[in-house]
């Protein structure tokens, strides 16, 4: 009964513009004061308990060789691209019938790939205990101990205990605030971060009963098992799947499905927020890369991402607060406050028609 | 008894780094809301009391190849390129001494190259009314009207009229608060704003009396007429000139020194803050340039001035009241009440040998 990693890698690269791009989305930048790409962090996190031959990363097709240049150390085999997002219940199938070719008694654990965690001992126990859950047949989450009412994320309320985990009685979607307060007060909801354990079998099971379509379509994904053919199959049948999330597709009609409750610094990178709070800091709260100057400022990111960092020089005098991003061809500045508007320059951008910036 | 115009274009490039540098300062640059550099508009400006071939233009020995290129109508010879910095009396005193080789009966205009001036009919009526001053033996300045307790220039204190002119009391130096208001309120204070009227003889007779040195200085540096030996005096002699003001070496020690009060828009585009207030701005109070965009911003200067601005884009989100300046080699971001301290990142710049920036 070993166990699998599947690491979702999809992402449209909006948030951390101009860093993120279409072609490099967030997951391949070095976002979470690592010198690693949130992948290649990923990758290295869950080495502990799962060895580099049984990671698989599903990727956007036009992602592929990206994906695997930042990912070198994985089989280039398992590493998936989908020529359509459908969202992370096609996703899911996928990798857990390409797993169950190679181990029909596998476990899978499905991880996003551009998340940080902090806490990496409490991470790897709480996906022990995850795992021994799984392992006895239920679908698994790990949920984390919410630190503040956040209305940016789903919730997962739990019950009773399962061993080391908890029964899960319902998901909730993105609360108002109040709610969230009250959640938060109550001690018994998690955020749902979007990890997962689950045998690969009884995963396969539990699509076959909820989303019966969604099984016969990547059954014949894979029917045939020369490679040209193979592929061909999965460029017409993938783009056909239901566009579903695994939350609402599966987990949200399981019977069998469990909770651990995880305390583990978990930090969803959602934006040049996230980045400068991770992001190690000056005495005066500035986070600098390249060739940044910052003069008489405090609590600013002021990264300098350019490949020839001498060629130029990015100056700040007097600010507090703010994002300054300066890459190859493109500028960008903003309040830390407005960090989620930033996607509102690649709307622009788009409505446009500057697609060279996208 | 020709008019003839001496435009003073030194200058050290900080105050509007990235744009200015040592070898492109403020006069060399399009500030002011026009398609001219502050240096042309000034040349423009002039031209209906003073044609081109009687404007001389005194600027530094590195920058004569930058001016000549700049004011292309002017007569290159007349492009006066200092050896070293040495302040303006020396410059007025060159200028003076050249222009009496050519025309013994001149009066003279100086004007600095790089201000701003809105009411150009009023300008041209003041210096009209100065030229009859300085023309019956007067050293006559242009004092502006003050709109404001400004503590950043010097005050001329007026007395009598001398025909439309007033008798000067004093020249004071840049003030503190409390006394500047006391300077505008008293009614009868002028900004000095750096332009000069006078007869070239008078000038010459006054450098001779208060600033001998200077005025035996000036006698060698043009007592050849070959122009190789001529440039070989001026290398040598130049550098060794008294570095003064012509306020406090001559114009404080004139008896016979008038004023002419001037409300005509003066701007002396001393900041970025400057550039906003001339800049044509859009109805949020935006001035925008090259491949800039703002989103829900105000009142921001947001200027792209690369040569090829379609090679990258300058985005901003959320800012109010920002400066953000994009050149082919540098990015500068401050608040618009930073304005002054754009110098700070010059001299962190030269501090850290980052010669390429300056």
């Amino acid at each position: 009964m070993a166990l699998h990693a599947v690491i979702m890698a999809g992402g449209s690269g909006t948030r951390f513009w101009p860093a993120s791009r279409e072609q490099r989305p967030k997951q391949l930048l070095r976002l979470a004061g690592s010198q690693d790409t949130l992948l290649a962090a990923t990758v290295k996190r869950i080495a502990p308990l799962v060895p580099n031959e049984r990671v698989w990363v599903v990727t956007a097709g036009r992602l592929l060789q990206e994906t695997r240049d930042a990912a070198p150390a994985l089989m280039p085999a398992h590493i998936l691209g989908e020529p359509k997002a459908r969202n992370t219940a096609p996703c899911v199938a996928w990798a857990t019938a390409a797993i169950l070719e190679e181990d029909a008694d596998a476990t899978i654990i499905v991880l996003p790939s551009d998340h940080h965690i902090a806490d990496e001992p409490a991470f790897l126990a709480a996906l022990a205990e995850a795992t021994t859950a799984a392992e006895s047949g239920y679908v698994t989450t790990l949920g984390i101990v919410p630190t503040r009412p956040e209305t940016g994320y789903g919730y997962i309320e739990f019950g009773t205990s399962i061993g080391s985990a908890k029964s899960v009685k319902r998901f909730v979607e993105k609360p108002q605030l109040d709610v969230a307060r009250s959640y938060v007060d109550a001690g018994n909801y998690l955020w749902n971060a979007g990890m997962f354990i689950f045998r690969a079998s009884v995963m396969r099971d539990e699509i076959a009963e909820h989303m019966p379509d969604l099984a016969a379509g990547v059954t014949r994904m894979l029917s045939a098992t020369d490679p040209a053919r193979r592929a061909l199959a999965i460029a017409e049948v993938f783009p056909t799947l239901p566009s579903i999330s695994i939350d609402v597709g599966v987990m949200e009609r399981c019977t069998r499905i469990a909770v651990v409750p995880a305390d583990i610094g978990w930090n969803d990178v959602g934006s040049w927020e996230s980045a400068w709070e991770l992001a190690s800091k000056d005495s005066d709260g500035n986070s600098l890369r390249g060739n940044a100057l910052c003069i008489a400022g405090a609590n600013n990111l002021v990264w300098d991402l350019r490949t020839a960092p001498h060629s130029a020089v990015l100056a700040v005098v007097g600010l507090r607060n703010m994002v300054v991003v300066f890459t190859d061809d493109a500028v960008a500045v903003l309040p830390r406050e407005f960090a989620q508007d930033v996607r509102k320059i690649v709307e622009a951008l788009r409505a446009r028609g500057d697609s060279a910036f996208l």
